[in-house]
């Protein structure tokens, strides 16, 4: 099958998502630089993927934005939650859900916090090699196991390949293993995050079919498929409609485990509120490196220690307007406040700005709304960490 | 002029630094991972190198650790403080600063934060490009202005030349427009942090006597020449003593600037508290990637996230001890205990640990009290901030 990348319109984007941003933006004068989330598209959002991949239960991936104001939103409206920590398990509780809707997706977890999670009613757990079975087959009895292999990671602009997952031989071992100690068993994967190709998951899924098999001919029936999250936001780059990943994983869902499918678990993060969200900053300087350089330099009051994190090494590539746009632009690097020479965001992409941009203005950083927040330094260089506010649901 | 390295002996930093560090690390059981600083050695360092470097007044860079008992202890010893912001001006004051022992080096700086420092007391501040020094002109007037001149970063384990400073017939230009305002000025320059070559202040006061020979030849008088940072902590890697850096910079002041020299200013940060400070962490996992690997991966209560970011490209490379030190080890990658990817401390370098390392071992991080609190973040994934503790001073 071949999924054409379709072109974004990025004006329709604006114009549809952003008109409650632009009101909050115009109308405030809070000090930057701040996220603002408009829960309306994060319930939009929901509604579409679940429409689209209906063959799936949404756990949304907490980490991408923990704000009681999203998990609040989402327990209403039926999502599930991917946790990485006891804290996030308080923190989708304090949001009134259930512990059954809550995966513990994390494969690096102290035992005590297993026995926190399971205590709590946590019965879905990941895990990735035998130490991290033998803790939960100790501490979390009967509770389902979902073993994460590998993939390559390719076509993700922020991959995850090299620190988790297992080789499907390996995986094959461990189901084994959790299957003797009675616990229902499934397979999870990820095929990282911001990724743009919809075909990423049939690479995947043929290698879980492989371990599904292997269960099979143990006379085990896989209770699970995670198949992880990885759905984009909008960036510097085009990214395929939703429907045409739900499609995507559909045909390869069925290719390699078949029509009688297990339960589907997917978890998107940034898919569900980076493009809710825009960072509003400040430019603090803009200036030149020496007599001859064409490029100038722009100092934004946010920067890499400031919630710009997925910035590093250009990865990435948020895009940006100023009250000068439609204006001449040039070229320029763009870097955060503080004294640390990796508080650079782009420096080799070539980012073009308004030749008309001047410190005290205020740009506007779209798709902000995931992985900004809880990145934030807790103060580099004396710069208070991120601030952040919900514009509330309206009426439905 | 040749400096050979000398090998630091590893063994005397330990017996000699660490007694009480060790002691606070077997007397407790407080939850991992924390910082811990002996603020015995943070004075012995301070003393040792305004000895080495009489010639220079130390303002400690608090970016490197601004914790209040650092800053109160520095105060009491006569330091004088480099900041980056509004915020740090603020800790240093409260800690009993006068305004005029503090320094705003920080290039990049909002009209109202420089207005704020003013209006505070503070007549030093950095500054590298003409739309800097128009703020400055109108802001700040009278106030001693330097100007930051690039270096190129070499011998540097931290580089920061590309994002700060102007070449030297830019700084001439600026100088000269600030001279004319009526402004004291000066030079200033940063050879990279963690920078083990002492020559590496020999290339830069080369530049700076260029920019003073100019000065000079308007029948201006510089006022200071700030050396900046770059004194190294103990990792990986050996390093020079400090009076080898001394001798260097010395030698190179009066090679480029004559014997009459100016008020010269050192910004040591990470020299001050690096070495002072130990990690407690706990091993959350032991972990081997497929059924062949030879390579176990290693994952920590700390990571990227939670206050090892210097260890991003694998750049800071600390020393760790376990309590199976001695035995046999084997290589291992080192990863933090969140989701991403990104949060993989060490996966190239060539890392040993004990093969009888298993998850509930505590290790300890070494030369840990600098440039870890601060770079923490808010808690992503939920895991909160970086704890910090203090050993206060014994009597003198």
């Amino acid at each position: 099958m071949t999924v054409r990348l379709r072109q974004v319109p990025q004006n329709a984007i604006r114009t549809r998502s952003t008109t409650r941003l632009d009101d909050f933006l115009a109308e405030n004068t809070l000090p930057t630089p701040f996220v603002v989330v408009d829960l309306d598209i994060v319930a939009d959002r929901y509604r579409k993927l679940a429409d689209a991949l209906a063959c799936a239960d949404i756990f949304y991936a907490i980490k991408a934005n923990p704000a009681p104001q999203i998990l609040e939103l989402l327990v209403e409206l039926g999502s599930s939650f991917d946790v990485a920590s006891p804290a996030e398990i308080d923190m989708v509780l304090a949001a009134g859900a259930d512990p059954t809707r809550i995966s513990y997706g994390n494969t690096v977890k102290k035992r005590v916090d297993i026995e926190y999670a399971y205590d709590k009613g946590v019965r879905l757990f990941a895990f990735d090699c035998d130490s991290e079975l033998d803790k939960l087959v100790q501490s979390a009895p009967g509770a389902t196991l979902f073993c994460r292999v590998m993939t390559d990671g390719g076509g993700a602009d922020w991959p995850l390949s090299r620190k988790f997952g297992c080789g499907p031989e390996m995986a094959m071992h461990l189901l084994t293993r959790a299957t003797e100690k009675e616990h229902p068993v499934g397979v999870s994967f990820h095929v990282g995050s911001q990724q743009r190709d919809p075909e990423a998951w049939n690479a995947a899924l043929e290698r879980v079919g492989r371990v599904f098999d292997h269960l099979r001919s143990l006379d085990v029936t896989p209770a699970l498929v995670n198949i992880g999250g990885g759905f984009p936001g909008h960036y510097n780059n085009e990214v395929p409609a939703v429907e045409t990943y739900a499609r995507a994983i559909n045909t390869a869902l069925h290719r390699w485990l078949g029509d009688d499918l297990p339960r589907v678990i997917a978890e998107p993060g940034r898919y569900m509120c980076a493009d809710a969200g825009v960072m509003q900053s400040e430019v603090v300087l803009v200036s030149r490196r020496s007599l001859e350089d064409d490029c100038r330099w722009v100092y934004l009051d946010a920067g890499v220690y400031t919630g710009l994190t997925e910035s590093l090494g250009e990865s990435i590539k948020f895009r940006i307007t100023t009250p000068h746009d439609g204006g001449p632009t040039g070229r320029v690097c763009l870097a955060g406040p503080t004294c640390d020479s990796a508080d650079i965001m782009y420096e080799h992409a070539d980012y073009q700005m308004p030749l008309a941009l001047e410190a005290g203005d205020r740009v506007t950083i779209l798709s902000t709304g995931s992985y900004t927040t809880t990145y934030s330094t807790v103060g580099f260089n004396g710069f208070p960490a991120l601030r952040d506010y919900y514009l509330p649901r309206t009426a439905v």
